[in-house]
């Protein structure tokens, strides 16, 4: 009975399949039926239908162009159809490239001109599969060559490219960014935290409540450390030097109480630790960076690198054009930059900073909504300097777990090898992975905790690398309204900028 | 310079839909246009329209009626075009479950009716999104209702569906499969073992050297137990009566050297084992199970899991029917299947064997190609009897570290509670996951090593399961040359299965 079945369920699909064809094949014949049941033929030049046609002159020269009329207006329309299926169909087509949200006008449901509008979205955000870890596919970045794309881990979704850029790019890359100058990637104090805390107005009971993460009553060193890591980078050693300086612990238990808490100020370790002079190497970032535009008139390494990240991603390039530029940042010896997220959660309160001028919206939390980060090492560092990733294809991932007795994955300087994943780098290869996962429906979804990653200390040598971060915004409304409002015609930009700006 | 180069991106692609704007929006003014040149209008009933073609005399009855066929042909054509469209695009269309390999004449290019027809494939094998652990989607399974899928592992690809099935359906399967009557899953004597040792007609030397992993020239009990356990399943303690009863390590230090291998026959263990006395808790799998078709004519309940289980894996139905059929197992208080894998690797020299008839070639490597398992719980258990996955979500997997000291992973009757993941019997609930990863190109790829299973010792009661396989083989041309074969139209079938069954 099963093969029965299964002949059923292939006659099934054969009769649908000749019922489509019945669609495009019998109107020929149904047309020349009807035709001939009127007396009359369709084509004005056959002898027969001249003879047949001669009582009701159809013949005549407005008949031939009406029938000429009709059949362009069929043939356009075929034309127009055709046109639709192939923009509409087929995920590996490469036209679909161009349907980045708020550039297709005819997929936009504008039911206003302010921004109230509603963007419909027939369109999936392309996503590479990673199969395995270890599976390496072929692709096509630059016209005659092809490139080795090997899946690192699935947890974050990693991919390594090797000789993704020539060595002359890499040069090219490091001399302009040198040429603009390096700034320092983090300055020795930071304020925002004291104004944020400032901001919440949140009591000394609360916010020893909020950190006392196991309800203990007491705040253990690791609840401490990941709190008051703003800036400065809180190691276990620095935090007894801390209690010790500020006679914080009084009962030397090396746990807080709340009665002990209470006694410090909410930027008391901070201004400790500045008062005794901080190092760069105690900071939590240890480089020099700088911005590089990738758009028309730059460098056209720097375009080019830009069209080769569209061709890897598979993005609209309209979604990478609106991207961060370039970042081009130097490692010296010494250098590093402990475990970290490129981007945030996204809740619904949650503004990205690209899409925030046409968000319309005030709310004090805000990230970068980096979907995909791509690195590039434009060197291969003699010592250290691997990029780690301390939680990769984790079977769980536990923020709690990170900080256990003395042991603190995310210190880059120190448990570097204790980490899943260690990418060596290597002048010219790239490697990319997303900071998001798909919300399952085409779009990016929550935030991949598993794309923890940090920059290991250099112990010999200078580290070069490059960042191209691809924004785009979980919220696919504000998205489409950001693209629509920086694709308005160049005339009318002006005007929608300035009632923006002043809202 | 970023955002001018984006606004020319989008510029490009807006000049791209203005394009097919014109294709759909202009013809009927360009239509009305020509028409008025020409001295007529397109529409009869018009009365200035009348009084313009009282010359011509085009308003007749025949020139009406050729106009209507001429809009009929039109409507028709683009009916069959909007057709083409629905059955062409989106993976998430249903309809595509209908482009099995070797149902769709129209996608196979035929060039010879023997084997060596080639088959080409312009469609992808539909794969469920994990997204992450615990994420829950709405799938939809039966008109009228839907249900929870919600994500158990990524390493398996791995989903539960609660209530996938009525109480009164799992009633009814129960029953069937009892009416039909139950068969041991697994006989006492295995001779396959022996008779595979013969024909690979390998030297005592070099079976040592295939099982001594390490190649310390010594066997450990874990290089031991798992290359015996050929139906009765070996522990260290088994292993070490075994030793003692067969006096084979004659030293007394646990290991087994070449000197002291060689003294011992193949089935040496499996045959003192036997003299012993097996219990059924000694074998690798200790169930009854029968197996009910799904096909046409069989019972309602059977055919509309089939039905759903279509639904629930996207696959193309002419797949599923061709698979196995529906295996219902009971497992007595005691029963236990240690642990597994449903389907073997497949290299190019390994047979499937739903495809083997197809196939045209003799290989002693065959495994079943059992592309996903559909597992229902037919009841809840009292206790024990979960479905353990020992390695799901693990960072690697490794074979030889499965076995480690006295831990045995594989050991269901022990081990359980050290699997990654359990899943808990509760009556209608189904899970589902993906033996095989995909290729990257839209078909069957690798063996999924962390789909390794087994059912958990039952403790209290009796557990009733049944599994839905679904047979794919990973070689496409095979699995279409296969479904082309036995989708031959009825009369033609009976010679062509006489040919091969004669070749």
């Amino acid at each position: 009975t099963a093969s029965a079945s299964s002949a059923d369920g292939i006659r099934r699909s054969s009769h649908i399949a000749s019922g489509s064809n019945k669609m495009t094949g019998t109107p020929g014949s149904q047309d020349s039926e009807e035709a001939k049941a009127s007396g009359c033929a369709t084509l004005p030049h056959n002898p027969q239908t001249e003879r047949l046609c001669n009582k009701t002159s159809i013949c005549s020269r407005s008949y031939f162009l009406l029938v000429m009329v009709f059949f362009h207006v069929y043939l356009i329309n075929v034309i127009a159809l055709l046109f639709y299926v192939h923009y509409s169909s087929g995920q590996d087509d490469d036209s679909l490239s161009h349907d980045a949200p708020g550039t297709d006008h005819s997929r936009i449901n504008s039911r206003g001109a302010s921004s109230k509008v509603e963007y419909q979205r027939d369109f999936s955000l392309p996503r590479v599969e990673g199969i395995r870890v270890g599976h390496v596919q072929k692709v096509s970045l630059t016209p005659g060559k092809s490139h080795h794309m090997r899946t690192l881990s699935l947890k974050p979704l990693l991919f390594e490219i090797p000789e993704f850029l020539s060595e002359d790019e890499c040069h090219v890359v490091m001399q302009l960014a040198q040429l603009k100058g390096l700034m320092e990637s983090q300055l020795m104090i930071q304020e925002d935290h004291e104004e944020l805390v400032k901001e919440l107005n949140l009591s000394p009971e609360e916010i020893f409540n909020l950190l006392d993460i196991n309800q203990d009553g007491q705040l253990q060193h690791t609840e401490v450390i990941s709190a008051f890591r703003d800036g400065i980078w809180l190691t276990p050693d620095t935090l007894r030097e801390i209690y010790a300086g500020l006679k914080a612990d009084k009962n030397g238990d090396g746990l807080l109480s709340l009665e002990e808490f209470r006694l410090l100020s909410n930027d008391a370790f901070q201004r400790f630790l500045q008062q005794q002079g901080v190092k760069r190497s105690q900071l939590v970032r240890n480089s020099r960076h700088t911005w590089l535009y990738q758009g028309e008139g730059a460098h056209k390494v720097l375009q080019d690198i830009k069209e080769r990240v569209i061709q890897l991603t598979r993005l609209p390039p309209a979604i990478v054009d609106l991207s961060e530029p370039l970042q081009v940042v130097r490692y010296e010896e010494g250098g590093h930059y402990h475990g970290h997220h490129d981007s945030g959660p996204v809740y619904p309160e949650t503004a990205c900073t690209h899409t925030r001028l046409a968000a319309n919206t005030s709310t004090p939390f805000e990230t970068s909504c980096r979907y995909i980060t791509v690195l590039f090492y434009l060197n291969s560092v003699e010592g250290g300097g691997e990029t780690a990733f301390p939680v990769a294809d984790n079977r769980t991932y536990d923020e709690v777990c990170l900080i256990q007795n003395d042991v603190d994955l995310l210190d880059t300087r120190k448990n570097c090898d204790k980490s899943n994943l260690r990418v060596t780098p290597t002048k010219g290869t790239a490697v990319f992975w997303y900071n998001y996962l798909s919300d399952g429906k085409g779009w990016v979804g929550e935030q991949d905790e598993y794309a923890l990653h940090g920059g290991c200390v250099v112990t010999h040598g200078t580290k070069w690398v490059a960042n191209k971060w691809i924004n785009i915004d979980p919220d696919y409304q504000r998205q489409a309204r950001y693209q629509q409002l920086v694709s308005q015609p160049q005339d009318k930009n002006n005007e929608i900028k300035n009632q923006n700006v002043c809202n």
